[in-house]
């Protein structure tokens, strides 16, 4: 079937213009001047037309960072599941998403890697990939890294903090960037300088500094910087490109600029949480309101300026993506670590509010529409091995179309969203901006205020190995 | 007239895929995946087909920093006419060229403009714009600018070189970039230390070191990031957005990275010969060996980086545009300094080469095919006011297009190029990629390796207003 | 005739000792340990004996930077002249102080000598010096420099600010740069971007902003650092050591210490008034209140952290010297000003308090007792050409002694200074420690709170060339 | 007794002066301007006259950083014992050194301190002091630190390189770093990221690359930056003060000069072999010749100009100490690693070197001689406790003083040495200045060419905590 979305503004990263989109079955056909022969020739065709006018006609949204249905400890488990997680993520806007093979030390890639397939087997409503985080790196590990990228998973999550659990020794760090080096893998790292910050949690537990504020309190942000520059260091070494997770401070982020300015291929990614939320106004909260917003790192201080670092470093196009590091918890949940913030599960859940929240960036004026598509979906396709299919409206692509009303208003809240969790980190937020009407691969999967996709119509993405950016 | 350009890999700013484009009249109608209905469609029609197998489609070039027949001292004047200089410019696959209108101190705007406008009128074989070059910064030139606004011309050059003559002190810029700031114009800026320079110069020249050499040498490196500096701190107190030109330098890139770093609006230019030639190699030889070879900022040591610094700067995004500050001149006129190096005319003509120059670091992989495109077309065009007409191949945009060869060899040269000088500062470099068929607006202007195109078919060209880039 | 100076603490530069200290005639004869049988000797001689006991003994200070008597504009003067300025320096334990010969533009620089020298002969209670202000660099006036060397008059001072009256611009700075560093003289800058600054100060006195605190905000820091930082590319060239005079802005700080990172030799001084007052606190207060606090730079705003800067900048050496830039103004000269903050002369009083305003940032831990000695006499020293003379304890040295007592608290104001000046910037400041007995060249000129002095024991200091900091 | 130098220039770390000086017993009892009465007296008077007319009087060296017989592998100890390494000291004019109690991860500090202080008992020639090296960082091992201090022990070695032996992790270096904080004890960190170099080393290894020079390839000057910054960020956390070991790279300066710049407590030392020797021409020789440069960290390569930036490291006063870091192993202990880098005993001998070769820095330009004695023993005294003691020529000091005589001209070498070590990495290297007569607590040790001391007259030296140096 074909599909005529008429009458928008289709915005790319480079720019924004009027034209009109012809879907022919899964993919892009063509885009058309709107004034054209062409044009108007296919307004009088039989494809169904969507009706743009007033509306931004945008690629789908490209979510890097999600954590569905992860085990995080014994008692709990993230509550999206494959299933609610990308119904949610649809009805966002984004139409990828990008997940976690979990390999424990101890483990074997492979059969981590079989299990986490029959979990999304079928069960997607948009197309999903998956990274491979690396908790054991020793020689079978990294032996087992060639294969990953013929099948598609072309990038490697490390972890510097999280020791016994998911923590690698700066030893394993550099033969595991060696090993991506050779493969072209991109390595992901989550920068926090895990055996410091657990003296600190410890020691605050010990004097009874248990409420969630320390969470914050004990993960200082230079304790992220040092572990980002560290990172670069190792890569310099390894010849490998790096990609900064969730990337949260003022520190963090300096190193970053050091390492792009001397003209290493350094990239760093930033979440909405650590663009708007603050330590003193969420974390610092007391019980379940203040453990809501437990994640890591933690929400940072706005009276040290970490949130409008983290704009400038949008603008300026040292992060190079907004992900959302996607991992919410019920109040049950939650509610384990009351009494210490340590045992409280780590994660917020924002998949479905991604691009609404940094079109607020548009709205303020610290954005251009086409940074805020190139963020969301153009840079983060293009470093992960999408490029050309995914995040651009562009002929030959993925017809991952969204239309987008800029101007209507809506609230956030756990009444309102579809995200399968029983709060929000986003409670009683109004954001100007909705994905009215959105395709995933040609298909029409919400519109009108309903969802029409359906489970298993997400497929599978086998990635290709991330395009330089020179 | 319908195009159709088939076969080809369209080649944009974020990215190049397989893509047939049709043109319809003066502009891009539509970009098509070749294996859609509609592709079978267009080729089945009678529009005329360009077989693009093996080539790259991209944007025609945008040379935002030309000087054409250009008056530099009372006996000499840059050798390429209007006429002549588009040419050569089409030939080497830029479409668009913005030149200026010299306001000497003492002289009205207005006439400077009309005097310009009537030299132009009808001669060019592309489309051209005009920057203003403010010599006289006054209550009277300022007034004027806002008129100029409406009439096109978006961007304001000033100078901290050449006291005497184009020469503004940090008052005048400051009140000039003042007024710019309210009116949304660009200001440009020529960052050497005239005055501190002026100095060397005289005290080389009163002690014999008068060979061409001379002229890099009184113009050390330190005064090009001194005045960078500078001008970056007028900008940032008068709110004012800056662009470099003709940038050469190691620490004057350094300066426009700290300030891009702290999140200004600065941006750069360098040009061609900066990125490949050299105080030793080509300034340090006699006669007119060497004289051929003098522009301002001078050619750079090689021994102290500077060229290296440049290519990171283009691949780190710091130096946004690559110009040609084309301004040849005939041996006649470069022989008139042979006795003093201050007396030969400053300028190199390379209109006609800058994207195949540009073209050599794609082949090294210092630049990727698409920074190549963003560098030479999409980056100026946005800067310049010209954002979605020039420098994209989006439907909706002008049929600027370049059927580009990335194998062809060949040897530039004074025999071989068209250019309206007998000496090339490229004289026997081999490069590798040739433009061989390009469309200005639709019509074709060169093909076959021949000029197919005619004085006036370039239009002057309206710029709107420097689009940020955030 | 000898004196011991019995039972103290000795604090040099770098250490503080118990020590006795004989002096004989003019000059230290020798510093002995106090449980020493030479110092029970000197106890059992005919010496005059200044007990010490739970004092510090702290080389004189040296303040090199004052304007007394200065015409500042037809209608005022500097209100402290040679006379009553010494012997308030005395009273505070400034046994040393260097003011400037004038020469304006189109004035012979002899001329301007002698008449100083005339002004000064015979009236200084304490030892002075000269340096010289050139405000009309030229063939003349550079010629005249070696002359003054063999004077004693080593170190120049140039001006960034003030166009028209000592103003000199970016050629003459380095004209007059290489002239110094071929003559080993210390160029001293007085850097703020003049130019840019008159154009903002004209433009508030335009629109009707013409209280006091729009001579604070028409400065802008940023223009502080812009001139700092092009004052050390220039001296780069000329290969001349710089002194920057009255640093009072972060951004002015960041970029000496960037030079001397780079292993320059760039020095900076910074005064009390710019460790301790602000404009929000002094400056922005309305008429006379306000136009006290009015020198130029101005003070700067504690909200954007400059106080906080210049402290680390003491503590890390990047701040080399704190002087007063002392030049007060009685209030009916401060009066002229009052609708028109361009009118207002600029400077406050601040030579009897330097020592004594420093030592509160010993008491506050800021700094230890040596960096205090450092940065008020023996680094001033060593930059100015009177090592081992000045600025130290020890044989062979001047005696030049003062005992302070570190507990003795006291109250600053108009009323108890000693300064000739009907206001104080310092008005009802309390401050811990004071000058108990000072010796000038071996002669007690303050003791038990009586100034004991003369005017003419004060010498005329032939300075050395500066000595290099390696 | 009582000694009178006299004639001679003193020189202390702020100046140079002619000074007679008078040594009652242990100690100075006097400095004296040498034209005074006291002099006169004095020269008149009973006491041992030693001439120093064309000689500088200088404190006696203090090398805080030296291994001497310290068992470095089962099979090599280091061949200096305490006798012949104090000794040795003393001819250089060296007359403190601080060498390591150095507590096994799984040994009590208690035993390896009683240990220690056995081996050294009686048999040094100068005075003596100890450092901490905690290869287990434990409860126990931390509470012992408050004991030590009380027994003048304050300043506590850690290490980031040599896992398994030596090696802290993070977590154990913030805790040590804590517990510092809280006594005022000196935190000393050798700065390698250990763990990515062993990965290197026995990558190289494997693949047969077993050169010497293996040994400066597999410990990039990257990953030394890279421990600075990260030993940094771990003492800011903590509060504590820092001082790092042996730097030897341009990137380690890098973040010791950020460090400083931001106002933390970081202070560095370098060697002289880090100044004068490379990896090009030392340590890439064959076999024993290469293997006798085997130091950690390496010898760095002179062409990426490691060297000339700590020279200037040393001028700017970023480089606060240098040190020898002493530890000689004879040709049959070098030979054990011919087949394989790994295996060779890492260590050079340098104690009697160190005041001569830092002295060619003066005879250069590079450093005055103030600066020479502040980095040999000014600052290493104020540094390690020994503030006033060591380090000066002033009353109440040691008398640990050396009269140099900075004309005299010698060559290095295994055969002139008194260092007990068959061979030299100095070999052949001939230098000007020498120590002609030097004093260890008013005792004449080294004089007219002959050793006039004896073991055992050296003692252990309780040291203070650091002074701030503020």
């Amino acid at each position: 079937m074909t599909v005529l979305i008429s009458g928008g503004t289709v915005v790319n990263a480079t720019g924004a213009s009027p034209a009109d989109v012809i879907v022919e079955g899964e993919r892009i056909a063509a885009v058309l001047a709107p004034d054209s022969e062409l044009a108007a020739a296919a307004r009088r065709g039989d494809a169904r037309v969507i009706d743009a006018r007033d509306r931004y006609v945008v690629p789908g949204g490209v979510d890097v960072h999600v954590h569905l249905q992860l085990p995080m400890t014994p008692e709990s488990t993230s509550s999206d599941t494959f299933a609610s997680g990308t119904v949610a993520a649809a009805w966002g806007g984004t139409t990828t998403v990008i997940d976690f093979v979990g390999q424990a030390r101890g483990r074997r890639v492979r059969d981590a890697l079989e299990e986490r397939f029959a979990e999304a087997e079928g069960q997607c409503a948009v197309d999903y990939g998956f990274h491979l985080s690396m908790g054991g790196v020793d020689a079978d590990s990294l032996a087992e890294l060639a294969a990953l990228v013929d099948e598609g998973i072309t990038s490697l999550k490390l972890f510097m903090a999280y020791p016994g659990v998911w923590y690698s020794d700066d030893g394993e760090i550099l033969r595991a960037m060696q090993r991506a080096a050779d493969l072209g893998v991109l390595v992901m790292m989550h920068a926090e300088n895990g055996l410091a910050i657990d003296v600190l949690r410890d020691q605050a537990a010990a004097s009874g500094r248990t409420a969630p504020v320390w969470h914050g309190r004990t993960r200082p942000a230079l304790l992220e910087g040092e572990a980002v520059h560290r990172a670069a260091a190792l890569a310099a070494v390894a010849g490998a490109p790096l990609y900064i997770v969730h990337l949260s401070a003022a520190e963090a982020l300096a190193e970053v600029v050091a390492a792009r300015d001397a003209g290493r291929n350094v990239f760093a990614e930033t979440c909405p949480q650590y663009l708007y939320l603050s330590l003193e106004e969420q974390l610092d909260r007391p019980g379940l309101a203040g453990a809501r917003h437990i994640c890591s790192p933690p929400l940072r201080s706005r009276h040290e300026g970490h949130q409008d670092s983290l704009w400038r470093g949008l603008r300026t196009d040292d992060l190079s993506v907004v992900s959302t590091d996607h991992c919410p918890f019920c109040d049950k949940d939650k509610a384990l670590g009351l009494d210490d913030f340590r045992r409280v599960p780590n994660g917020l859940g924002t998949i479905e509010h991604r691009m609404d929240l940094l079109h607020q960036g548009v709205v303020a004026g610290e954005l251009s529409v086409s940074r805020w598509v190139d963020v969301c979906s153009t840079t983060p396709a293009r470093l992960f091995g999408l490029a050309g299919k995914k995040g651009v409206i562009a002929p030959g692509a993925d017809a991952d179309i969204v239309v987008y009303d800029p101007t209507a208003e809506h609230t956030l809240g756990a009444d309102a969203h579809h995200m399968q969790v029983d709060n929000s980190a986003w409670e009683g937020v109004t954001v100007t901006g909705r994905a009215e009407t959105v395709l995933s691969r040609g298909e029409v999967v919400v519109e009108a205020g309903r969802f029409r996709g359906r489970a298993g119509h997400g497929r599978f993405l086998r990635r290709s190995l991330c395009e330089p950016l020179r």
